[in-house]
């Protein structure tokens, strides 16, 4: 922590270093100055069903597999719609923004129309993502499956329009889990991984039915992280996989092994009743790790709010255990910022060469006398502050306003 | 629920009845039009320590007793000066209102001059609340103890100026916890209580070495609760008992019998790693619960967000018990409201006879189409809604401004 610094951002928007006291060969450069504000890097959401925006704070009645279906899947179904898409996904990109999640990686739905949309949109947004055509092709509505041959075509025509390298909006392979996907489908998953070399997200280990009924459907795979490795979906390209609430011995070595991101959902794992993942476990292990809102399953799309799950979580594992410390709040920020960013390159520090992807805070509201210290002053943000404290947001270099909302009614 | 309906309320603020038309005989009564919004019972905060305002969100990093020494005793000892007292208590009821909290059970310091100021604050503000005038006089800081005769002499003082039965501002009996009281200090509450038929707060079971603790302070008592019980202080007058996160068997059924309410405080037992109090077998067994911020053990003020942490730990006992069913989130509405409310009287619904605590919900911001049911707008409100969507706040039948904040630097 710099009391007072300067952070340098090149024209590109990479960091060239942070500084107690301006350089002199800096004097001339513009510069913007946030006062007494606070400077940190912005959130990255590693988990995240856009489609599912209008379910936000509904349906916490179900566990996983009846609430997939009783409230998941017919809300997809209308993304069939791409002006449908628009309202909801116009509105689900702003309110990124609005907490300051600069980085997605996210599911849409099967669609391919209304995946560029979201695409579009967080492009023109200037927010950077990793978006995900979902795959899925059983146990699920006839209208939400595809044949293994549309998924082919479709990952190619986002692979045309959307696989630039200065593109900060990316497709990244989704296969629904294990459940929603035929031994085909997972084949011509891998196969298009390995063919473009994109990064693939899933869900792994969530639920206990959820895990028996992956027995049943791949019985050759010594787990379910195996029935992933075994179609190549499972650390040949950066992978990151939901959940893990369940994941335990040769499942976590294979994760640590291939090289695996965790995407920790703490919230969701509450309201769908899934349970609590050892998140102290995963770091003591060295497996990598970032928070997801999972929203609609999780309620709050604030990673701020998920940092304080994620450490009330580790808290219940260290009650129940009490050889392990818990988390602390530097970690939880740490792995919300620096360890979810590596997943996208250079972003979540303020070191030089990263992408300066960044918050400014002001809590002077939160500030009742003058003597908090400044990781007090953070701790205050984070566990009660909100979007209002967030008064400017940059991505890349670049201070991103308000994305604006689609009224296509 | 009662779509389009009118709330009939008396000129002393008590309920007449609820219409979906309005009666002929009120056609020229006046009437305040709240179109499309929502009506709902104002939350009651049935466990709070308003002298911890300062500390609200720091400090997560220990267990309840080091907690108590490093960060509470420290803060409490500035509510000797009756003018930073002022202060923060202004705020402290300014945030109450913002979240529409209506009524508190709260425990102030062991100052009395200090508490007389917080009784005021909230008299003012037209909120209604139990206060506690802190008892204690060992294992803590040496300016936090007073004698018993003291104590006698501040209860005797309090009562003089606060016990009107018009007054919706009284004082409750307070030990802080076994820990903090000697027999004697106990022997005094309890003929204090006898004295003035006054109701008891306190705290009860909410880590392992706290029991530990009292099981060697109070030898002879089969439990905790009994400790209390012992000195007259469990359920001789309305009683109600925070956390109860480990208590069990004799213990519940002595709560049970006595009446006692327990207030469930599911934050502060995540961020104190207490564990997780058994709320669904609260419900089951008889035993009368209401929600508690706990602040500041509990970052959050808002009640509502104390719904949504009592949903997801009932749903962590589920998940390790299949037997038993997590609490809904009419359950978990109907403890906050009208199951809480009860401790100050007829409070908590919009029953004929019941005072009219009330909230106005303006959720259009939240409303993405109108095909939200009711009750589901009321999920969305709880789940993702804050204060800005709280358009006006009733205690009793009036309406409260919002309460101004002392500046007396």
């Amino acid at each position: 922590m710099v009391p007072g610094g300067y952070i340098a951002v090149e024209d590109d928007g990479i960091i060239d270093g942070v500084y107690t006291e301006l350089p002199e060969e800096m004097a001339n450069e513009p510069i913007t100055d946030y006062g007494d504000r606070l400077l940190i890097p912005a959130m990255n959401d590693m988990h995240v069903h856009a489609p599912q925006y209008r379910n936000q704070g509904l349906a916490m009645d179900l566990e996983l597999l009846p609430w997939l279906q009783n409230y998941t899947f017919p809300e997809e179904l209308k993304y069939a719609d791409t002006a449908y898409a628009e309202r909801m996904y116009s509105r689900f990109v702003r309110d990124l923004w609005r907490y300051g999640t600069m980085r997605v990686v996210a599911f849409a739905s099967v669609h391919l129309e209304s995946t560029k949309v979201l695409m579009r949109l967080l492009n023109k947004a200037g927010m950077g993502g990793l978006v995900g055509k979902v795959n899925m092709n059983r146990n699920c509505p006839e209208a939400l499956q595809e044949s293994v041959s549309d998924a082919r075509k479709a990952c190619d025509e986002l692979m045309r329009e959307f696989d630039r390298d200065d593109s900060l909006v990316r497709p990244i392979m989704t296969p629904r889990f294990i459940p929603s996907c035929t031994p085909e489908m997972l084949e011509a998953c891998g196969e298009m991984v390995r063919k473009y070399q994109l990064p693939v997200q899933s869900h792994l280990s969530e639920n206990h039915s959820e895990i028996e009924l992956v027995k049943t459907l791949e019985p050759e795979s010594k787990h379910y992280a195996d029935a992933y490795n075994r179609y190549g979906l499972l650390g040949e390209t950066p992978t990151i996989m939901a959940h893990c609430v369940w994941t335990d011995g040769d499942e976590l070595q294979m994760l640590r092994e291939r090289g695996v991101m965790v995407a920790h959902c703490p919230t969701s794992n509450l309201n769908i009743a899934s349970g609590m993942a050892p998140i102290r476990r995963f770091l003591d292990e060295g497996i990598a790790v970032g928070l997801g809102s999972d929203m609609s399953g999780g309620h709050d799309l604030s990673i701020f709010r998920m940092m304080v799950y994620a450490v009330q979580t580790s808290k219940m594992h260290y009650q129940r255990d009490n050889s392990k410390a818990f988390l602390s709040l530097a970690e939880a920020f740490w792995i919300a910022t620096k360890s979810a960013g590596s997943f996208f390159g250079k972003v979540g520090s303020f070191e030089p060469g990263y992408e300066f992807d960044a918050l400014v805070i002001d809590d002077k509201e939160l500030m009742i006398d003058d003597s908090y210290t400044l990781l007090q002053r953070l701790e205050r943000f984070v566990y009660i502050g909100d979007d209002r404290h967030i008064t400017a947001r940059y991505c890349q270099g670049r201070l991103i306003p308000e994305p604006e909302i689609a009224n296509n009614l």
